[in-house]
């Protein structure tokens, strides 16, 4: 609920789970639990579509005051086409409908994006170190569509404690040769492996991520993950 | 190498890590070792590259020789430009260079996709089933970028005993709602958690993954998760 102490609420299911958390954990958390603590709920009855929100709405099949959303989180909109809107949200994210999600939202309303996921993941870091006294990373996820392939996965829109990058650049392979592929995006695969313990319809909104030797880092940013639009060979 | 019984090798090494093969178990192999073992290393010195894939290598600092692979390995160029060719494979794969790749490859040689990877993959869960009567699935993967995002993440290329996708379509969430996100790439999701343990230069090229409930499915393919060319809004 909007204001509850989330740190403390993910502390105390994890009491009642008979789990713990750990030095080196990962604790993986749903954006959707995020919004909901920092109040990035709206009420749809309070949303007025523009005019081109309800232009954009009836093409794409949308309910009208959804589409006003998206509009008001995007900066650009990259494709909108078969009832699909890809946007590039304020926070630089390029994702379906901007984030803007009805689902597991109580009522006629809508969730949006943490304002500045980093911060939020930032804030549960110090919240959990501060009750438990333990030194974790935490990354925070969505669900995303992805270009050329089929289905969604989960991947990390904010990150704290650990790089969300783990570099192989000047590293060589097994016969000497410098590593082609360089960079991986390690929070995107631990936000993917949480899926799978989490899913989408059980109510698991967390996960413990355990025995990752991460690599520390003090102020960590999802917005490392982000292509800009210069380098990206797609927009 | 070349005519190697990858399943034998995987088993012995299963054996000397004191790991087993349990029913239920998801097999994750790098298609790394795949390929090895079914001959797809091409030496060099024995490539000609064409007049386009001369100049295609000019334009974006390649070797001609690994340019003319990776227009052999193509049906379609999406993207060349600053260093980086993506494709479309002759397996309806999009990723960089049609997989073409020299590193933890011997010589001056490079290492081609499996012609068949789903095929490879049923082969592969066939001789773990018939040497230990183990019920599992299999995941062969590749380490692909992605538009939008920095960082590669490792996918699924082939998949067998398990549906590649978990499909939430007519499920409902929390409050009743039907659920916007309806289907999850689990077989991406369960490559990249395998990635995080294996990492890419450590020569660890299998992973197990254990108590994840996939869907069994019969006649299974990693080409679930390729999206045609003409429901992708970004091609």
């Amino acid at each position: 609920m909007p204001n509850d102490d989330l740190g403390a609420v993910i502390l105390k299911a994890v009491k009642q789970n008979r789990l713990e958390i750990l030095n080196g954990d990962i604790l993986v958390v749903a954006h959707k639990i995020v919004s909901k603590a920092e109040g990035r709920i709206v009420s749809l009855a309070g949303v007025k579509p523009s005019p081109k929100a309800i232009k954009m709405a009836k093409e794409h099949c949308k309910d009208a005051r959804i589409m006003e959303l998206i509009l008001k989180e995007s900066v650009q909109i990259l494709r909108a086409k078969n009832g699909i809107v890809v946007s590039e949200t304020k926070g630089g994210l390029v994702c379906a409908n901007a984030g803007v999600d009805q689902s597991n939202v109580e009522g006629d309303a809508a969730l949006l994006l943490p304002v500045d996921p980093d911060k939020s993941a930032s804030r549960l870091l110090d919240a959990i170190k501060k009750k438990t006294g333990k030194e974790i990373a935490v990354v925070i996820m969505d669900t995303f569509g992805r270009p050329f392939r089929e289905g969604q996965v989960n991947v990390a829109i904010g990150v704290a404690g650990m790089s969300p990058i783990r570099s192989y650049v000047g590293s060589r392979d097994m016969y000497g040769r410098k590593l082609r592929v360089s960079e991986i995006a390690v929070a995107d695969e631990i936000a993917s492996a949480a899926e799978l313990v989490m899913g989408k319809s059980e109510g698991t909104p967390a996960a413990i991520m355990r025995g990752y030797r991460f690599e520390k880092m003090a102020k960590s940013s999802a917005k490392l993950l982000q292509r800009s639009r210069k380098q990206d060979l797609f927009r």
